[in-house]
């Protein structure tokens, strides 16, 4: 933490706050400017509450220095993490490839789309059975249900299971039917939810809210791996911004960034991030060549009846291409799917 | 909602279209232009799988045309609601003053802050016990001790208590321990959180996302109304954007907008808006001038040392001061504090 | 400047580093932490090449500790600015109110709206003769036809003329027509008109960009200054944010902000913040109670004839009694209309 | 247009709209809903005007439904366009190579450069004479000077020029000196630069503005399509979002939904778009994976040094590497550099 002196602060406020910061154990170091003078605070603490310090009469601001996340840091591991769900592995050279509908809506839709999605190359089978609708009166899913139909569908295709958690209640039963648990992008800073998964060892596919910046999104990452459960997969689905022809922005530069500052494996999902068709395949090329360890895509074989998501799903051999693209560029920066 | 076909489409692409829709029990008015033919779908029911007809070859777009909301919106009502916090109300013409720190840190930092600001004009105290940080190596909260600290404030002051929700399983002892239950900015689209809290009949403060926009937030309070609990009061704290001066920017349109489209009460939290203790004065006295029925302000007599938030925290008598101001642009717009 | 170095980094690149700010004819500050060095830059001169360090191998970020602004500041005038438009004065205790039609459209659409804000309590006369259009299709403006209709305007009922410059080469015509020249959203960084205007002493109308932020906007509003021309006033218009029931985000905080940071007098424009002509009297009443020194309303009297922006202007009638509200708050702040 | 009426209109209201529709030219087509009445307008003509019903006491909202840009639509040309730069073909299977650095600082830099360059494989050498800059204190190019240093960068290398316009009164020097006009983002939606840029023939390439939707990104570009020059190159150069750890926010989706909807070429930016020297190269991959037909990459030998974001530049070697990297996901994708 930096702490900058308004102009013209006395040499006696100065003190003061040098005495504020010694007293919560830091120590200080003095730099006077032409027009201001600034506090360095030195120490291994927690800085948090420095912050505060803003109030001061005298003080114009605290600006932070070090990057405030830490179990997530790629310093902290100093290699990159291989995480492991079910036999599946995130982060190595093979790029791990999650498929299939937003939602299951049926059991023989989701054992239909399974065999599909495997038979065009996926690993693990996505479908959500308990969904964050933003509205309360749209399918909210088949719960239990589902998770069974989930289950079957992995018996008939030999597919892992990822499927999105939304209440800490349904933890048990999550643990129980799936491979890997999903945190939406809503439910990014629901640290009592992040908190719940992080008591577990159950790999997590971590989504980035629509408002995350990369460094809170980290910082929510170390809340999962502090809780002791180390198989955190990070995802980029896409930000909010002021552009209207897309559903989100999808932000391939935090890609690129996740893997500079953290040792986790990062995840994109290239049919939320558009909400279009069309660009999921370029999308999906494109996050291959940032750097992605894996793709979630939605796929459905009868998109204009689906549930949810219809609009960006892709269908099985629009999937199936999609794949041979992104195969192509895999080669090209020394993966493979 | 409306659908647009390409250029170009045949006639029996839209034949397609036409009788999808009809199967799924709509009517259907279609509309012939120069370039593109569109589809009016007609019928009560919820419309949002229409949506997925977008990934049709022929489709151009799905075009919503009502507004997404339901319980909450104004023609529901049709007249303003006032909701009661235990013999404070909501929505008349008094205006409902909430202040307090922003964490519970001890029981005598607590009644002490509680005191000044009911001494103010204050009639409800704000303080968290369970609190959403973005890092988790920051202050948490006193839990279950911070709530007893809040209890014994009020039985002292004869102030209300408004405290936030972070999961589930601490409702019982909110309900307990609360008049007024909050639910945070990174919570808002926490639809399990949502419909727990619309279980009750307890008052809820309920802060919009930082990027959810006013439909989404006006969907998201059905949540809570459509589950039994009418007594939802919306917050406006501010939206996430570019400018980096403020934390966020207070958006006043959003609660012009909310006031007509709804008929729940609309309060401002000028204090996480801005950030900046400098801003939190001339945002209150605008927030009342575009219509507010309620502030809720960050008050600490020591913010250089409070464990959050402190640079946004109003001392006591810059709280007084602010009422003061407040209560002026209050008068003049036929409102009182 | 304070350059921050790696974790890590060793003697020598420290001193590197520190051998490079002093040949740019600056003084070093070392400061040491426990993980990383931090130097601080010490002088009068620009700043802005130290910013190129950050390429440097051992150096993690470069960080400004002074505001970039200057001649906008309000420490270089230490009093504020009253900024005179053919007698009528922004800045001090009266409220300056600008009102009219987005475009000139004929001499007596001009004419005749001019008279009913002259009524109505307006000062100047706002009124685009040559139109910055998102499509070259739409209507482009009368150009010098409405510059003459204009003048007419002003013959008749005394107000002054505002009126916004698209290219250098107008500025002739503009200075000989209009008191007030406009600089709009789209202009705010076109760097080129800024001196071209900054040459003149005609008083501008500055609009905010929509990703201009407010260290930016008085960066660019220097522009104008270091020209030579001091009758800046500066007009927030709203900002682009994914919030898409309005057009775009008003941002009061930074009224409240330019007014502490500057010495410029600050107008909020509410009409083209909101493009909703319910919104247009809240955000009128809330910029005044914010701090706002004027207003620019849009007015036509026939808005569902407009050549452009017909949904946000307010009708005369509406005009008045927004007047009349404005009013009551600008007493509550002791200001007049 | 579509012109939904309120609930609960009247016969009479809905007549009204009709004859002011018909009134303009267009026909009408009404859809009678359950709760809304619908009104279509059908026509070959502009109908911007139509936005304005808006502001009819009986109307909700008025939705367009047509893309609103033209001549730069695929379906305008039915063909990807081919832009010749003096022999350097944008738009074909080989990849156009943009580089050099921000600003050209003195005949010695740039020469260098500029051999540096064209020896790792680009095509045309960028160098700024005449630049935009934040702040009037800082460096604003060598002008004149510049433009003749860059032609002996020519002269010696053989590589085009392409440089930055800032005023239409720079325009004939340009023209003399370039090869291909740059439009930066700032002036995106300067629209009086876009039509003097439309009346010569010169290649334009053409920033998107930091928040400049792909829509009216679109629509700026019709601007000098519609003067008559049909040599414009797209260039996607990053956006403005709340994401501080990148200078901006790369849309990558923007440059696969510009190569879907227009026939231009389309070129990416990583250098402005993130700011930060490591994530040129995956953004530089990951572009070429999108689609992009050409990139444009900031280098310079002395980064440190640099007048100008000197903190994105690459070195020269890096350069080199970086095209090698990108040469095969351009291969991949069936292109080459």
């Amino acid at each position: 933490m930096i702490i900058v002196m308004k102009a013209g602060s006395t040499e006696e406020q100065i003190q003061e706050v040098v005495s504020l910061v010694r007293k919560l154990g830091y120590q200080v170091h003095l730099s006077t400017g032409v027009e201001r003078t600034i506090i360095g605070v030195i120490g291994h603490k927690d800085k948090s509450p420095i912050q505060s310090f803003a109030s001061l009469e005298a003080v114009e601001s605290v600006i932070p220095i070090l990057k405030p996340f830490k179990l997530s840091s790629f310093e902290m591991k100093g290699e990159r993490s291989l995480i492991d769900v079910d036999g599946v592995t995130f982060g190595g050279e093979q790029i791990a490839l999650i498929a299939g509908p937003c939602s299951v809506e049926s059991r023989d839709q989701i054992v239909r789309i399974a065999h599909q999605v495997k038979q065009a190359g996926a690993h693990i089978l996505r479908g959500g059975a308990y969904k964050p609708r933003t509205s309360p009166y749209s399918f909210q899913g088949l719960e239990e249900e589902g998770l069974k139909f989930l289950r079957e569908a992995k018996e008939e295709t030999g597919l892992r299971i990822v499927t999105e958690i939304v209440a800490i209640g349904d933890m048990d039963l999550l643990v129980e039917y799936a491979d890997m648990i999903q945190i939406g992008a809503r439910n990014c800073q629901n640290f009592a939810l992040l908190k719940a998964v992080g008591q577990s060892k159950k790999p997590v596919l971590f989504k980035r809210g629509m408002s995350t910046t990369v460094k809170e999104f980290l910082q929510a990452a170390d809340y999962i791996l502090s809780e002791g459960n180390p198989n955190v997969i990070l995802c980029e689905r896409g930000i909010r911004t002021f552009e209207d022809s897309t559903r989100n922005t999808l932000d391939l530069s935090a890609v690129a960034l996740l893997r500079n500052w953290s040792h986790l494996p990062v995840v994109v999902d290239p049919s939320h991030a558009t909400g279009v068709r069309e660009l999921v395949m370029p999308m999906a090329r494109a996050a291959m060549a940032a750097g992605a360890d894996g793709l979630i895509i939605e796929v459905h074989d009868r998109p204009e009846e689906a549930y949810s998501d219809g609009p960006q799903s892709l269908r099985p051999d629009e999937f199936k291409e999609c794949l041979r693209e992104v195969s192509g560029i895999a080669a090209a920066v020394g993966r493979r799917l």
